[in-house]
């Protein structure tokens, strides 16, 4: 397999009779498919999905319980883009983050998580036969939501070796009349990777020229380690018109279950992206709104009780990387890896020669009892790889690698022919 | 407009450049537009958006503060389609209600809500020029859901002097090779009428002979009146390999703003839709999903508190709906009815000669400050209808009838020519 090359990915049709294309050639991801398994297999430790070991903070679940007794509204359907509070919150806080002058009335909506947004963006810009660009490896789901748009994932890869870095001349080599967009998942899952402003300026300078729409996946914006910094899209006002940028609050907030998310771009671009929103959600929770509005109510970018607990988040999520990245430094003749500057996954490469990452994932779960996600799911490159979560707490990273150190000797692997060359 | 006809949509292509056909052909439902417009005009009574007066009851809310306060998981992503005791219990339900066996593992998911459970049901049976019929007027979403899915609705107009009954004819001169569904709302919205077993047999049958699919929106399965009893589609067993049935708690246990719902169908097909449903939502709210947990492992069909408090539900719905009937009743210049004997909707014909139906919904928004939904979005013998929810209070329905008559007798509409023969 040539790393510098461009892949085109149709999707895998399979003999799914009566049931429409767009589906047919898409998979529930790999990261959703492993805690299915695994809830099979008891006694698991779980490095697989990403969720974080913390329970979401009692200042929002406390806020959320007063509201639960006092405020009826709170069980209803809000206004379809979102609780006005909300969008206002959200504009205030991406002004003080982003530096960005945001109109909550219509350059924002309220969604069910990051990845309605990201689904619902990709099927207002993507038609059949239309070809997103994205690094590989990438997040698993982003390939299926192009898919399901019926559109085209044509993969740029990564300079592994150099930190996962952008290839930005890959990019423009992958350019066809058919390109329509560019989606960028920045803090990167599963690499851990963050890139460079002068990377990502030369990608919106090109997105720009030929007028794609560009897709942030910034969910991750608030994970970066070493005392390095995000640099979001959204600065970049030339942009703005093609720009479709989603959040979370599910990462920095500990609320994955609350599927509570947003969309920014342009008013012209929301009020398309709103009619899938309401097709395919009418709204977001309401409660998970309100807990939302919460948790960016104590959030004021110094001591609020929000900002303490995203900086706890972080410097614990730190204290992990750091362990997992000690263990794999112990496992050399079974993974390579690149250390993590953002998110909370690692992604190493797989020294066991013959070892696919499918395989590799299976046997650790049911060999190991250590749940992973299998590389291939990520995107061309991404075979040969593994994707762990750092989420779990230190006892569960340093139980799991226990457990994978005793589950390596009792096999017998011949180191890959082909390691790669670490820098 | 001859009534028996069938009606072809393709939908409304605006000038929206660079956005995909299938989003810009759709539009936002009229019922989410009109609270939009109504949040910049205060003191409006609302009986537009299904959402019934009364807060999620206390023993579903205790119920999650409980799990709040002691349940870490409850704020992190469950399995991807749904927390197993969830749909266990929905099994169950199903099991009492309809009837029927259901495999909680294989045949069911647990949705973000009725909405997107049809609208990945739509998204993964229906392809590009798929042909799906259904009643004219139906509810608006599932028309956008299927345009969404890039597929044709055919309606096939209700016979509204017969209580909006089902023209099983009709569906069968709809056919064509082309076809590929049939879809459902029962009780429906917005006639609140309830289809007779025999007809509802009679469409089956003609799907099964087809090897149609037939979606079923059955969110309104619990809210019937007069003694009458609701029959539902999953009841008839030669259609389940080819049934996609959605259901909601929204109704049921006024919970409208959590968004949990949840889908039954077949193995194979339920396999299929959890794609969509990874792609869009990654999995239905934790919390809301164990609210609804909550309010079913207290519904045991007899005496539970879910039982007691869906039972007065009923009767308060009921006694609204003989209100608002009362109040036609004394408008029979301005409009002709159809009793509802389900869901809690009511649609009545215009009488008022050359008054459209956004005309007179922004009409009674601005001027007499009641929301309604104008009948226009409903499909194609919507037009000349609108909607009115009896959700509201009894005294919300009392003074918004008092404005409207305060209204309409300071016009003075010439009464239309053709007013429809009653029964």
């Amino acid at each position: 397999m040539n790393e510098r090359s461009v892949y085109r990915m149709v999707g895998r049709v399979e003999n799914t009779e009566g049931i429409a294309g767009r589906v047919a050639r898409i998979s529930v991801s790999a990261i959703k498919q492993m805690p299915v398994l695994a809830s099979k297999v008891p006694g698991c430790i779980s490095l697989g999905q990403g969720i974080p070991s913390f329970a979401t903070p009692s200042f929002i679940t406390e806020g959320v319980i007063e509201a639960l007794r006092s405020e009826d509204w709170i069980g209803k359907y809000s206004l379809q883009p979102g609780l006005p509070q909300l969008k206002e919150a959200v504009a205030k806080r991406l002004g003080e983050t982003k530096g960005i002058v945001v109109d909550p009335e219509t350059e924002l909506f309220i969604s069910c998580g990051a990845m309605e947004a990201l689904a619902a963006g990709l099927a207002t810009v993507i038609e059949r036969g239309d070809e997103v660009l994205l690094p590989s490896p990438t997040y698993s789901s982003h390939i299926e939501q192009i898919l399901f748009a019926e559109g085209i994932p044509v993969f740029v890869p990564l300079v592994e070796e150099e930190g996962w870095r952008l290839d930005v001349p890959g990019f423009k080599k992958a350019m066809t009349p058919k390109t329509k967009a560019i989606l960028i998942c920045h803090p990167m899952n599963p690499t851990g990777a963050l890139f460079s402003p002068e990377d990502l300026r030369a990608l919106a300078e090109i997105a720009v020229e030929r007028n794609l729409f560009v897709i942030a996946d910034e969910a991750y914006d608030f994970l970066v380690y070493d005392g390095l910094s995000h640099f979001s899209l959204t600065s970049i006002s030339e942009l703005k018109k093609n720009l479709i940028a989603c959040y979370s609050f599910s990462k920095a907030y500990c609320m994955t279950g609350w599927r509570v998310g947003y969309m920014y771009a342009s008013g012209r671009l929301i009020e398309q992206v709103l009619k899938v929103h309401d097709a395919f959600a009418i709204c977001a929770p309401t409660i998970s709104q309100y807990a939302a509005l919460t948790a960016l109510k104590k959030t004021n970018g110094r001591d609020g009780e929000g900002d303490r607990f995203m900086r706890r988040l972080v410097e614990a999520l730190d204290a992990r990387r750091n362990i997992i990245c000690e263990h794999l430094d112990r496992l050399t003749d079974l993974f390579a890896y690149q250390k993590p500057e953002g998110a909370y996954y690692v992604f190493p490469r797989i020294l066991m020669h013959g070892v696919g990452s499918v395989d590799l994932a299976l046997k650790l779960l049911y060999d190991a009892k250590v749940i992973s996600v299998p590389g291939n799911g990520f995107g061309p490159t991404g075979e040969g790889h593994i994707r762990f979560s750092f989420g779990a707490t230190e006892k569960e990273i340093h139980e799991a690698f226990e457990r994978i150190e005793l589950w390596a000797k009792r096999q017998a692997f011949p180191k890959s022919r082909r390691p790669l060359k670490m820098d």
